[in-house]
């Protein structure tokens, strides 16, 4: 069972919490509990990491130490829940992530779990006890504390599971993976079950109901993986939420099942660049070597002859970075005008169903223009097609998609 | 170096404190600092541990579990220090109490230090590296936190400073120990020395300067110890302080060193106990067992033949409890009537030089009665004396026991 910030974010609801997990306990099974920082605690501590990193104007962090401030927050709360738990007359205890130990590689600030041997935890809980597990924390192989990055809970709770051969649910502020957005869509339905690899996509391309890297995890490693809501009153079940299976599990198949929205990227765009082999590559190699993400590319002819335009999306917080490094690079490049858009959104539609069924993208593209959408940049995959459109469009894009492919319908 | 929670309370604060320790780097010294929660922090951490714990109508909070939410308070300020530090330019790293490893017992909530390898933190010292340690916190031997009771990253930095052999400098808000609290006598004067019976006085009996426990650990692990304050502006010298030290290194020995009040006892009085032997043992033999810790005692004989009465103090927060304890075996012990008074403070004059001097005592009751002060209770031991009375004359009393004893004057 995961619980992640808002789930925990004062006394009250982690005795909800613990109703929760009494009732799961209660049904004969072995629960542990991974648990995330108290909802702001975690903002909270960056801010002082950050105004003791500003101390000498603008070094970054020193990110085995922003590492050990931040990783308090879900000390606290798994120790709080312990507490909260014990009164309830329940065998619990708190597990940091150097204790089970949760080992990780040392990219502090952003590290990936190497392993976690199970001997300790599957012992506790062989005697009955409750693991209550620090999420988002481990420890490198020097001893040092490390932290798995924002939403790193998810990706936590699905390791400790596949440690110990359970199945994880994520107990969220929603019931469930909704076909799109409620707050955009009121007609978004929740979905009984999802794939793994519709969830990846869902979760890569906006949806922010879990984390790329726990559904990745969960896939390879063949965790059954639930999305279900925490917030329930006294003696309420969570209901059925939402199930992320394999696709073979899965028996009504639609050709798409969700639409999903992302506001954090931005596009750039380069002018006047000789067509020639290699610039490319002179291109994205820069970004790389600056560890920039690069999402949607497109390369396109301009009228005169020999000159080529390029535009592709980076996150918004790489944005002015990959614009200097480019303009650095210029001439050696040989561009002739750089320019920034962070106005954008990107906009996909997700399902599995595509991979047999041809005309998707042409519904895609017929709903958008149907209501003026004009589509700048096209990204598709073998189970999603994403579009980046003027950000302005975003509510009215997912809205006219959701339709099309009567995801309203049950 | 050992900073209190007030000289880490903000951003701010910690960045002057690191300025101190680049200071006292570039005296060519191996630093290592201990630090408390920031000002406020602990207080929030256990009114969290009170709430998830009052959940069950009032049962006790699991102290294991307490430590794992408490000890996070330290945890912050060392990452947040040693980030300073880094920023500075200079080679810091933060200590947790499970890396050092500081080896408690697994009192939980009151721990006390078993050991401190001090192979690590030299190995990481001798290259150059300002270890900055969580203090209050350390690890029991099953490998759960510990903490070591309120005030206790005193007791953690004089530990730290016995295990390397190092003195230990603690700065507070105060820049030394005086003759009294100068909130009430504006005339108090900061001491140069005192030596470490006369600190240990100090502190039992009131002064809030130094934990108890890390001042009888600097007596018994010969570490030079020194009060300072940390309330310094960039380019100013934090000053001499006081040193607390063997008595042998004080010349100028005073008869009477310091003036100390506690108002955070309460007298009990049990009227009409049989007079009988071992009617003592059967009332302290109870308290003992329920771990309450009984201070000053006097024991009187009532008019009426073979009974007597018997007034003693306790901590103000088990004078309830003793009450009840008491009450509940009333018709064993055999008493008529309880009482509780709260309202009273003990009062105490300290000073190795009482061991050759007479007539401290006299000046004592002389000056207390020219002022109407009655006495309530007395006790002495070989450096103090300290006398029980209504609380309301509390400054009054410290006020002319300062002044009959001359401590105003150099």
């Amino acid at each position: 069972m995961k619980f992640g910030g808002t789930s925990v974010a004062d006394l009250e609801r982690i005795r909800r919490v613990g109703r929760l997990v009494a009732a799961e306990v209660a049904t004969g099974k072995q629960v542990a509990v991974v648990v995330s920082a108290m909802s702001g605690k975690t903002n909270e501590l960056v801010a002082w990491t950050d105004g003791a990193g500003a101390a000498a104007q603008g070094l970054p962090p020193s990110d085995d130490e922003y590492d050990v401030v931040v990783a308090s927050g879900e000390q606290v709360t798994a120790g709080l829940l312990a507490m909260t738990l014990r009164n309830m007359g329940l065998n619990a205890r708190s597990w940091m992530g150097w204790q089970v130990p949760i080992i990780t590689d040392d990219a502090h600030g952003r590290a990936r779990i190497d392993d976690i041997p199970p001997e300790n935890l599957a012992r506790a809980m062989d005697a009955g006890e409750i693991a209550v597990i620090a999420g988002f924390q481990g420890v490198d192989r020097q001893g040092r504390i490390a932290t798995l990055g924002r939403g790193g809970s998810d990706t936590s709770a699905v390791a400790v599971a596949a440690a110990v051969g359970g199945a994880c649910d994520i107990y969220t502020d929603v019931d469930g993976v909704y076909t799109t957005d409620p707050r955009i869509e009121s007609k978004a339905r929740k979905l009984a079950r999802i794939s793994y690899e519709e969830m990846l996509e869902m979760a890569s391309l906006g949806a922010k109901v879990l984390q790329t890297r726990s559904v990745e995890l969960a896939m390879s490693q063949h965790v059954p993986l639930r999305v279900l809501s925490s917030f329930v009153e006294p003696g309420e079940a969570p209901g059925q939420g939402t199930i992320v299976c394999d696709e073979e599990e899965i028996v009504e198949k639609r050709i798409v099942s969700g639409v999903a929205y992302s506001r954090d990227e931005a596009k750039v765009s380069l002018f006047g660049l000789p067509d020639t082999p290699g610039v490319s590559s002179k291109i994205f190699g820069r970004l790389a070597d600056a560890n920039v993400n690069v999402d949607m590319i497109v390369q396109s002819h301009a009228r005169s002859e020999g000159a080529a335009n390029m535009e592709f999306t980076v996150g918004k917080r790489d944005a002015a970075r990959t614009v200097e490094i480019l303009r650095a690079a210029q001439s050696e490049i040989g561009f002739e005008d750089a320019q920034l858009n962070e106005d954008v959104a990107k906009v996909s539609v997700i399902g599995v169903g595509m991979r047999s069924h041809a005309g998707v993208a042409k519904t895609m593209f017929t709903a958008l223009a149907e209501k003026g959408v004009n589509i700048q940049v096209i990204s598709t995959s073998e189970i999603k097609i994403s579009v980046l459109i003027d950000a302005a469009y975003t509510e009215l894009a997912v809205r006219a998609l959701h339709a099309a492919y009567e995801l309203d319908k049950v």
